[in-house]
């Protein structure tokens, strides 16, 4: 089956806004298997509309419309739709009933205008919109093509594409789905992974498994497609033989999990407490820590020793230490991280400091050194020193990453892993 | 003149990338008055580019076209635009060399791939590529439509955008080009920006102005189009009024700069120091500070006090304030301001604790309540007790928001804006 997705709204055509409604649709149709082969946006025209829609019907199975299903003058996509498929429109006293309904239970009194999202195309099967007015509509054209209209609210879409679109999808698809799984890793360079990997290629296939590669991150994405129960035997197997050649630079296999997450799930079971003295990351380790909702449970707190004063009057760093090896340095680091660990009285503390840039580089140090040191449970501190290519933002998120990173590693030996 | 974008690549059909080069050619395409109808992608295949290219050709009269133009094998948009133009190719011994001489300059020798760089489409201006080895071209259809072949590398587009699109459609616009300015407002809702803003509309026309919202901060876009010099003259007195109306709310008329940095400029023209004490924010407003390069010039650093052990031993707030009242209270934050202020001896000292969910509320104290306290120059502290809607991230990014903003308003009193 091949597939279309169109975007209407002329805000969509502007500066300002992408649509991203269509990479959660994309989702949908990889793991069905349909092969999506356009995506459109059009703006606020019948006309434009309805000709992308004759366009794409001559061209694939399987149309998803978002947007243009509001109340408004501007929103004529079930007008657009009903041009394309040369069919009329019908007026549906039972979802007037339904919005009516809906407007009064927010203690409001229905505007007029939202009449108009009673129309239904003729031969429309009705997909109610529990999370708003807007119903969406599905519609078989004469060629045979299906058409689906959704309204562009995320959230609304999402509960009619998980109500209708994701059945009808199944059903064809006869149970042959795809399914992918993700490990995370961090720590590693892409072309190290690339390596690790590289059997499994041979094993399974390389049109099976994806490298992505973002700064300081790596997922390895494996996809496996046919029905129950090999598909998932294979995605197992891959999975576990992935996770083999990649060796424990796997930090999760959860999508949506990030490393301060998998890390703070550590420290949790491990009922360890955290604290970290950032320089040049200025913040942005602990603000990463406390993204975390219940990270108050194992985070106790941080010092951001942008002056130096700070790091000696609150981390106890010596100032003759700075003096003599300068701010940015390995002895500074460590003193850092055991100064805010025993201030503060934690489990384990993170020293980070660096030159982010752009100013501030040298011979010696040039932008992107930075220091890392992890000190505790006991009074061990071990220290990394890395040069981080790029700009100040990535220099700052690859510090945290790699920080993180270390203590993960440290809190697995002897706990497992995610 | 109606155009059209089309982003080539079957990557940009996949869950993991949007096309964004298409908003910076709307950017231009805005700027000279074109009007953007459509925006698609296709994938890797000649005949769904050649299909689509038709298609927009008999609807358009400009069709900008980014990706595949790299040496292999799927990159077939030179393919596809010849078979769409009835056209043949031919190879240019010019840009051969050319792209011979890159790879000698990089100590590399040509791979044979990269000779079919060098095929041109019959009739077509060969558009240089000083950053990269696929040339771009300008071709004429036979209906007269243009069409723009670029690559699709962000970089080399821009550089070839420069050279050659914007120059064409200055020339065909007679210099009738539009332009836009942009106030950046903190610290106000919509409705109320809108009220104050609406005698604008009356006097220079509801379609040239627009509100962009975002969680804690509003951009209030002016656009004038026409030739010189009476364009100039409209905007500067549209920015003007829409300034006047929405008064010292205005943080700053450029869109590239954020709250941060105006804070930071002018807490470096009045050579005055900041210290921040964070508890539901987490770093985040040490980290945004910090985010501006030169920040250390006038931040000297924060405590992000998670515990309340921290809040006592660190910034001095008394056990019993935290007992009495809780820690998420205003006595407590203004504790917080003048113990950081204090304990690291700054100009100004900025305190917040609040809940920033989603687990942690209560009836008294529901997810989203904030306290932020303002300490300095002199002994006196200013509170502000906010309601902040929605999730833990946007809790703490309006939080931060919020701090710095009234920061702002407190350095105005003496030093002029932006």
């Amino acid at each position: 089956m091949k597939a279309a997705i169109l975007a209407v709204g002329s805000e969509l055509l502007g500066t300002d806004r992408l649509d991203t409604n269509s990479l959660r649709l994309t989702e949908l149709l990889e793991r069905y298997g349909v092969e999506l082969r356009r995506k459109s946006v059009a703006g606020d025209s019948e006309e434009d509309i309805a000709e992308e829609l004759r366009f794409l019907f001559s061209k694939v199975d399987l149309v998803l419309v978002t947007g243009g299903l509001g109340p408004t003058a501007d929103d004529i996509t079930r007008e657009a739709a009903a041009t394309a498929l040369g069919r009329g429109m019908r007026f549906d006293p039972e979802i007037l009933a339904g919005i009516e309904r809906r407007f009064r239970e927010h203690g409001r009194q229905m505007p007029a205008v939202n009449r108009k999202q009673a129309e239904v195309i003729e031969g429309a099967e009705v997909i109610p919109n529990p999370r708003g007015t807007a119903p969406g509509m599905r519609l078989e054209a004469d060629n045979g093509s299906t058409l689906f209209l959704f309204p562009g609210v995320p959230t609304e879409l999402e509960g009619m594409i998980l109500s209708h679109l994701e059945p009808w999808l199944a059903e064809r698809s006869g149970g042959a789905s795809r399914e992918t799984v993700t490990l995370k890793i961090a720590g590693l360079p892409e072309s190290t992974v690339e390596e690790r990997i590289a059997p499994a290629y041979a094993e399974f296939g390389r049109e099976w498994i994806t490298i992505l590669a973002s700064p300081g991150e790596i997922r390895l994405r494996a996809t496996a497609a046919g029905p129950e129960p090999e598909r998932r035997a294979r995605l197992e197997a891959m999975k576990a033989r992935l996770a083999e050649l990649a060796g424990d630079a796997v930090f999760c296999d959860r999508e949506e999990l990030t490393l301060e997450a998998v890390v703070g799930e550590l420290l949790r079971a491990a009922g360890a407490t955290l604290t970290v003295a950032e320089s040049c990351t200025g913040g942005l380790l602990a603000e990463r820590i406390t993204r975390v909702a219940g990270s108050s449970d194992y985070f106790l707190g941080g010092v951001v020793s942008y002056d130096n004063r700070i790091k000696s009057e609150l981390l106890g760093v010596e100032p003759a230490l700075i003096e003599t090896h300068g701010a940015v340095s390995e002895p500074v680091a460590v003193a850092m991280a055991a100064g805010v660990r025993r201030a503060l009285r934690s489990d384990y503390g993170i020293g980070i400091t660096g030159v982010a840039g752009p100013g501030g580089g040298s011979e010696a140090k040039p932008v992107g050194t930075v220091h890392i040191a992890l000190a505790g449970p006991g009074d061990e501190v071990e220290h990394h020193n890395v040069r981080v290519p790029g700009d100040r933002e990535r220099v700052r998120w690859q510090s945290a990453q790699l920080a993180l990173e270390r203590l993960r590693r440290r809190l697995l030996e002897g706990v497992s892993q995610c």
